[in-house]
């Protein structure tokens, strides 16, 4: 069982940042996200693309904003469970919860946040027969850790950044890596298609179009799939390690609509003239996710619906103690590894 | 008369960033601040400390905080008019305002935004004879350009850092430069302090401590100031053609306090649960000047209050209009002067 203070559903940029504004309380956080990697939208979605509305940036990276929250909030230590879809929610007698994920991972807080943006990513799936029996033992839609794929031979399929961009990554680790997309053209940034282009030319990536994978062939683990080219009768069976279908993730509000939440247009309503907690006590809802009057769905909301979240979470795990905000150019900053951030102090010294 | 869509009284982090959010909005923005330059508290009191919780600022000095801010709404080429306190507001027939300063000078608009912080900064003065008679005549309380000191004998007041700090930005505009402070010590930025130092050693700054301004001399305009040095019997003339009394500023919310508005612990209500309007239509506040239950003084803060703000403008000044929101990402940045911000578009390109 994880325990921790405040439990956060979806580490996108809400999530990210309101570990460091309950980190500035001294309250720990651990963060659930179906993605393998924090970031939410922006990384998932937007990585290289700029953002011009966050203040005080006049552009930003999406991939650099997160970045930029992971380093801010690093002395705080949180702690992730990632790749895995907060599913259940249990209400204990003391009033705390007990959070399970589909894969059964168990979290226990007495506050839970949910930031879980347009909701969980799922993965849009080919319709194959076989295809659930191969999942995980050899069929993955999004990749965890690339090393999983060292030295083996992997087929990619999709035709958008992220079959461009893995196949690009995986040509360096795998033993073989094929990309199969049914056009001829694919869909990105332009330095991608290009690399890929390079690397097909220079026999580092084989390229299968336009062509889908019709089969999937294998005992207990996937040994091959079977790929249908455009005007050719023949299929071709290519013998792999692991079928990657990257045809990008759709969010799902998914689970977190069955909890007893006030749900209105797809989004779980708050209480934004107070502290942006849901209809059962205990529970929160900020950025995307939620939903008031005047409500929009942009990254500095959640930031600011974040900041008030935790101070009433604050109040609601220590009723008797009166939290006093200090800035923290005043207050520095003080991590949960040690480390302090302050503001050099002025000098009082005489001139002679 | 100055004409424009958004009047902001204050020009700290908060009104700064409204004008952003109302550039995207097609709308226009013109600021008053009391103050000679933009960036509030941020610029007044601490431009070279860190702050810690900008979202996705691991750090970043109060100073370059309103640069890149100023840098972010260029494009959007809002109005000011500094060193001028918003003194009184007139609502005209058709719902629209006129708001005057205390130097006289007139605006309109249909909305007003109030990001006025904890009020307009207004100077601490020496109890002086004679001193509002000398004011705009010789004696200053803040520098709003530094040219007017061009070859000019000056002498400051004052033991802190905007004292420190002018002493030795003047020392190289000044005929001559004569820093008067009631101790021997100072109180600031180690590296401020010990330039002082070396500029008195070089000869560049006249030191005179401990001691104090006891008099101002002069017909219309001033000529001479009389110092005592603590311990010694005569006092000193000295000839100047300026005094610059830097003993700080502290924010007062002033006449915006007779404005109608219903005022809470020095501070302006609002609506939070929908778009921080106050009790007069059509006139908002925004950032530290408003409160409601659970406000907290952060900057992240206003930036959130002053995007909401200014969707309900919009709908003010446009209620026939559906603004429907675009990402920046998606959208881009259209300025006024023309130029536009676009994120790189993805290329569909074959791979042969
Ligand atoms: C193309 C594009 C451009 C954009 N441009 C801008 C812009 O210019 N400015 C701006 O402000 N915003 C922009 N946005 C919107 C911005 O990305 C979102 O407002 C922001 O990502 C919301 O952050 P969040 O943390 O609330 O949610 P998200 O970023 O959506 O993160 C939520 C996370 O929660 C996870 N999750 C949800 N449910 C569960 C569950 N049950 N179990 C486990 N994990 C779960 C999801 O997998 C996800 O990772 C843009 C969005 C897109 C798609
Ligand atoms: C030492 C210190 C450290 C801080 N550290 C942090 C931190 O770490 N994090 C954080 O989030 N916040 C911090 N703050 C607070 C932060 O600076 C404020 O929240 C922020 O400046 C508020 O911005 P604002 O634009 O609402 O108001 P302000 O910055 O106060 O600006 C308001 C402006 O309005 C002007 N004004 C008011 N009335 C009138 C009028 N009638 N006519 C003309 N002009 C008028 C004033 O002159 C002023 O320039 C700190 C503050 C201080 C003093």
């Amino acid at each position: 069982m994880i325990k921790t203070d405040i439990l956060i559903i979806g580490a996108g940029p809400t999530g990210l940042f309101a570990v460091f504004e309950a980190g500035l309380l001294q309250l720990k956080c651990h963060l659930i996200d179906a993605l393998p990697q924090a970031g939410g939208q922006c990384s998932e979605i937007y990585p290289k693309k700029p953002i011009y509305d966050i203040p005080g940036f006049p552009e930003v990276l999406a991939g650099d904003l997160v970045d930029n929250l992971m380093e801010q909030i690093k002395a705080f230590q949180p702690g992730f469970t990632l790749g895995e879809r907060a599913e259940t929610i249990e209400k204990q007698e003391d009033g705390s919860f007990i959070v399970t994920t589909n894969k059964g991972t168990k979290h226990h807080a007495p506050i839970i946040a949910i930031a879980g943006g347009l909701g969980s990513f799922e993965p849009r799936k080919p319709l194959l027969e076989n295809l659930t029996k191969f999942e995980d033992n050899g069929v993955a839609y999004m990749i965890k850790d690339p090393e999983v794929y060292r030295d083996k031979k992997v087929v990619i399929a999709g035709g958008g950044d992220s079959a461009l961009d893995w196949s690009i990554f995986l040509a360096d680790v795998a033993a073989e890596v094929t990309l199969v997309h049914r056009r001829n053209e694919f869909r990105g940034a332009l330095d991608s298609v290009e690399k890929v282009q390079q690397l097909k030319n220079a026999g580092k990536i084989n390229l299968v179009t336009p062509a889908e994978i019709v089969g999937l062939r294998g005992g207990d683990t996937l040994t091959a799939v079977e790929i249908k080219k455009t005007g050719e009768d023949e299929n071709i069976i290519l013998e792999v390690d692991s079928f990657i279908a990257l045809f990008g993730l759709s969010p799902k509000l998914g689970p977190i609509g069955d909890w007893g939440l006030e749900i209105e247009k797809n989004a779980i309503k708050v209480d934004n003239a107070l502290d942006y907690q849901t209809n059962i006590p205990g529970i929160y809802a900020i950025g995307d996710v939620n939903t008031y009057p005047g409500k929009l769905k942009l990254i500095l909301c959640g930031f600011h619906e974040a900041t008030l979240m935790c101070q009433s979470a604050y109040q609601k795990i220590y009723p008797d103690k009166k939290y006093v905000m200090k800035y923290t150019t005043v207050g520095g900053v003080t991590g949960f590894d040690g480390t302090k951030k302050e503001s050099p102090k002025a000098v009082v010294k005489a001139i002679e």
